[in-house]
């Protein structure tokens, strides 16, 4: 029923994470009130956007044309499994060394496995940069534990000192809403009072 | 921090209804790691969308090429405000005439008004098309009420049946949910019992 590049609109709306069918449907609506020159300027964004946001070729994060993060001492090194990572870590505040994005995780169900890692870059960079301390921040999950601990057996043998994001309760969440998984962890990890 | 087209990406997605700022960085990740294909296909869809979805010049509705709402029988007009508003109309599969779209509604706060509903286009339609009964479908609010007032007012006078849609309880929701201002209009509305 509706036009055929509305409902397309529709479809690729519904592949953006959460949108179900309505929602897409309240979204196409909405961008189809807006003005002409809001769509061509959107729809040319998009279109370019692939090479407007370049991946920095040694790091992996993205970039407007020169990598803000490769600039920083290069002593400590953080290992993000998607470029997207590297904003999370940086709202912290905490973290002044530089990136290595490894573009995906170990998963064999969906056949990615030890080789799509490129160790050979990462372990490449090190050397180059010289990086003293790496810092590991994949994703809490069998995926990310894996790769983690692929990761540190590699690195180790550089002699060089690697650690991951502490496991443990999220801030201002009460005991009684934390999975028993998450209260093993910080039960475990505990650390000395100041 | 972000890269200023992934910020106009983010910006752009934040003018969709009910995305904030997070959701909306979530959505341009996720586009971000589209194909160059689907990149290039959706912002060329968006670019182009004002033509390939074009109104009726006549009832207003969005059409692909020609509209099949025109082709319709019209004794029986449907006013709506907005052109999304016949497929919500069209879901009851209950109507088969002609639509109207109006535009936008009375609406003194946004300076919407008499003279914007531009009535002599209604009128000379109405007398086109040999309407006999027509049914004014806009939202139940202030502007919605004060714009079917007007409106029947003006179409009264030339001997049309007028009616509007029923105000009463929406299927399903228990009388507990249900606000005073819609109970009293579904009591003083009520309905024999067939």
């Amino acid at each position: 029923m509706y036009p055929k590049d509305l409902l397309k609109t529709i479809s690729y709306l519904q592949k953006l994470p959460g949108v179900g069918r309505k929602s897409a449907e309240r979204f196409a609506f909405k961008i189809l009130s807006w003005s002409e020159t809001d769509l061509k300027q959107f729809g040319d964004l998009l279109s370019n956007l692939r090479n407007s946001v370049p991946h920095c070729r040694d790091c992996g994060c993205f970039i407007d044309e020169d990598c803000n993060y490769c600039k920083r001492e290069s002593e400590t090194l953080c290992i993000i499994a998607h470029a997207k990572d590297a904003y999370a870590i940086e709202q912290t505040h905490l973290f002044k060394g530089v990136y290595h994005v490894l573009g995906h995780l170990i998963s064999p169900l969906e056949d990615l496995n030890i080789e799509d890692l490129k160790l050979e870059l990462l372990l490449h960079r090190v050397e180059k940069l010289g990086v003293k301390e790496i810092i590991i921040a994949l994703d809490p999950t069998l995926e990310g534990d894996a790769t983690a601990f692929f990761l540190k057996n590699q690195l180790e043998n550089l002699g060089i000192n690697v650690s991951k994001l502490a496991l443990g309760l999220p801030m201002g969440t009460p005991l009684e809403y934390i999975d028993e998984g998450t209260l093993t962890q910080a039960l475990a990890g505990r650390q000395r009072l100041q």
